[in-house]
């Protein structure tokens, strides 16, 4: 059994669906990165690389279901192995991202990530839970 | 400071947008109690219902947020009074419910909930992140 920490930053759950490809994974990590969703010590809200803060990143795929009368489908999300691949790549950008920023080097803040298509249990600590949706 | 707690059972984050009325309550409420979400012993997919389980209700008006270049916008979000009183009745039939039901009152199943529009902290302990969207 391994088991990853991060302490301040992003939690990010990802989910992808059929027909998403390669060039999707850079956006997606810029604007994840970028957006302005975490607070520092100020009060204003700023992108995680400004915080600088940890990220950790745990495949979802449950994200991509449908409720179809009691029952949940996932019709919608990408074959497994197509998601697999997404996410290895979706993890490697993100931490290229992340070494290539000076302020991020300096912290030493770091990536974490589940793996892809097992079970895992994740234990969340929040200052005030902050959920956002966003669709790519 | 006050702390509420549930042992195993669903969490709830609820977000309403404009638009959203009384009627659209026991709808939402209903889906969600009875959608086959959790596990129970024999690793079957039952409603919280069903498992028992308890439940933990969370105002999440952030999951309304759609992201502007880097900044989030929440212009879809209801008002903040009417908001709150849809969220005071979701967690009322919430309540109603579990009550009316013979097995979760039986296994003496909870309902708690996070006050509205007020920042709180919370602590997540998951046997896998099962996290799912349901749009109403």
């Amino acid at each position: 059994v391994e088991w990853v920490e991060i302490q301040r930053g992003l939690v990010i759950y990802i989910c992808f669906f059929k027909g998403a490809d390669e060039d999707l994974v850079p956006k997606i990590v810029n604007m994840l990165l970028n957006v302005k969703l975490s607070e520092n010590e100020s009060g204003e809200y700023v992108s995680v690389l400004d915080l600088p803060g940890d990220v950790l990143i745990i495949p979802q795929a449950t994200l991509g279901g449908k409720a179809k009368g009691r029952k949940m489908q996932y019709h919608a999300n990408i074959e497994k192995e197509k998601g697999l691949e997404l996410y290895s790549q979706f993890v490697t950008v993100c931490e290229k991202e992340l070494a290539a920023n000076a302020k991020c080097m300096e912290a030493g803040v770091l990536v974490k990530h589940g793996t892809y298509g097992n079970r895992q249990v994740l234990k969340l600590d929040t200052n005030g839970p902050y959920t956002h949706l966003i669709e790519f």
